[in-house]
């Protein structure tokens, strides 16, 4: 029988209905990416891209040349620029602002990877920390307000190349999901004295039945309303409320677990794509040195993308999910990796 | 160069980048429906789903049977159900309510077609004459407070069988979207004294770069912040809160509307999937006749589904459209049937 459950933090209702997943056409196939070579993102090939923003090179190697580890170019199809002018019009009802911000794609690997998983924890902790690089440089622009950092991984997540890679779009207005979670937490602050995210962490680690792994500083969960099949949450387990504010030693930390996720995840579905993303808080919620917002906590979410978003999600903005988180965290428990080459849930805490 | 257009209703940011468009992987591939027969709608292969809990039947035909015009069934794999007992439960943080509710298919034909189009508007008049008596019916049951009418027409709409139907999933809460609209109409009508609906029609009819075509009593045209290349809303041009309180003779005219417009779309991008669905007031809005509640409106969202929804789609609530409502109203009134069996543009007014 079905469910439904409310997001605690926007209200969002989510319908688990278990049954539907007998539904042959539920888990929709997953297109093939084409891969056509030259990959723009492959070392050698830097001249099929903008000129480089920002890069993790070997010491002596030049810019927009080889040698490098992490490489960061603006957008070949910019959605939005910085060099625009920021204006904004009315026309009767009718809003419009020119489309002022920054549009860069992180490319994550010199070499042609695809996954996540093919990565070391040491070199996605790198692609971490240049996630934090890009966010506090995006920050400078007193235009914009917010940077949303986010990957598109196979072709049904929205990829249109294969090559390891995430996007930063760093826009002047504070985007409609994160303003519905700050409302949210900022109410609930209000209401119980508490940060909503952290009361979230502190239920699941005690439930432990969405539980996917933990380490000393973060935790990776199925929430409670998941809206996809194998929905995981990666936050930190303190109050932490810019993630670009994370220490420098936690990035590797954090590597370890997301990558861990990660990898649980494409064992449990062979060839899944997802979309993964950071919210958190605005530029303008104070400067960096005026301590913590006490409401707001960053954190990833992970959504695959097996099932289809059709006119009932899209009228209602409800999601019917056929796999309980339960049971999601379950199997992504089990999802260890059993082969000899890496250790055995090298992050996990004690529980 | 792009621009960020504010949605006047919630407030949502979409990104109208053209330059976008140019992507090669912009435009999904469009996945074929499987067809297999047996198909469980044709007519003669009534079996083949739960028994009928609605039909418009031919005199003298038996329920269950062959000699009906549209038929409605149970979702057999539904996702809410009417037998189950309202209850919620509450963990710490969390909330949960049964899966009370109802799920029923609306088949439109007892033909084996795909597509609005093949439909005459006078069969797809009495469609909508369904879609009415369902929400009626379904607003018997006082556990639940909204109606959703929607269709998936193709594959990457979410579409299972092709056989031409759309579906009503009844819940016992008001779905977020529609709670979005209501809010922000609320807000409007505090501000400015009148329906925002009424004065967006009051816009696009004097503008007309937007519209698509208009009868007497109805409206058509691309939303100024459409999320979707093609986006289309069907609205009463009066102020009408409920879609079932529709004055009986005028089905037929929102039919002609509604079946040219999605016979245009076709037309402009053929093999097209779409989803639509009816934004109607919940049902606990006052009784049928304590008048017209002044804020809210009508309307059918049509949205093609033509690019793929990404991480930054899911991360941020922004939508980024390489194709300006504009241009797809201008491509979408040029886009008149010119085959002789049709009288041309049989319901466009003066204007």
């Amino acid at each position: 029988m079905s469910e439904l459950r409310k997001d605690p933090i926007v209200g969002r209702w989510v319908i688990v209905a278990p049954n539907r997943a007998e539904r042959p056409q539920d888990i929709v196939s997953q297109p093939v990416l084409q891969t056509g070579l030259p990959c723009p993102f492959c070392e050698g090939n830097e001249e099929q891209t903008p000129p480089e923003v920002a890069a993790c090179r070997e010491a002596g190697s030049q810019r927009d040349g080889p040698g490098w580890r992490v490489r960061v170019v603006p957008n070949k199809f910019p959605a939005l620029r910085p060099e625009a002018v920021l204006e904004t019009r009315v026309d009767g009802l009718y809003e419009t602002m020119a489309g002022v911000g920054r549009h860069e794609v992180i490319v994550e690997s010199p070499r042609h990877l695809a996954s996540v998983s093919e990565l070391s924890a040491e070199q996605l902790g790198e692609v971490l920390e240049v996630y934090r690089d890009r966010l506090v440089e995006a920050r400078q622009d007193r235009r914009l307000v917010y940077g949303l950092i986010f990957k598109n991984f196979g072709a049904a997540a929205g990829a249109s190349l294969a090559h390891l890679h995430s996007q930063l779009i760093a826009t002047p207005t504070v985007p409609l999901h994160v303003r519905e979670e700050l409302a949210g937490a900022v109410e609930f602050l209000r209401r119980e004295g508490k940060c909503v995210f952290c009361r979230i962490v502190e239920q699941e680690l005690a439930d432990r039945s969405r539980l996917v792994l933990e380490s000393p500083r973060f935790v990776a969960f199925a929430p409670f309303a998941s809206r996809f099949p194998y929905e995981t949450w990666v936050t930190p387990k303190r109050h932490a409320t810019r993630y670009e504010q994370t220490a420098a030693e936690d990035y590797r930390e954090l590597a370890h677990v997301l990558r861990e996720t990660l990898c649980r995840i494409e064992r449990a579905v062979p060839r899944i794509a997802y979309n993964y993303f950071i919210h958190t808080s605005p530029f303008d919620t104070g400067p960096f040195d005026s301590g913590e917002p006490a409401h707001y906590h960053w954190h990833i979410e992970i959504i695959p993308r097996l099932t289809n978003v059709a006119g009932f999600e899209w009228g209602a903005g409800y999601f019917i999910n056929p796999l309980p988180p339960e049971e999601a965290a379950a199997i992504l428990r089990e999802a260890e990796e059993r082969s000899p080459e890496t250790p055995k849930n090298p992050t996990a805490g004690s529980g």
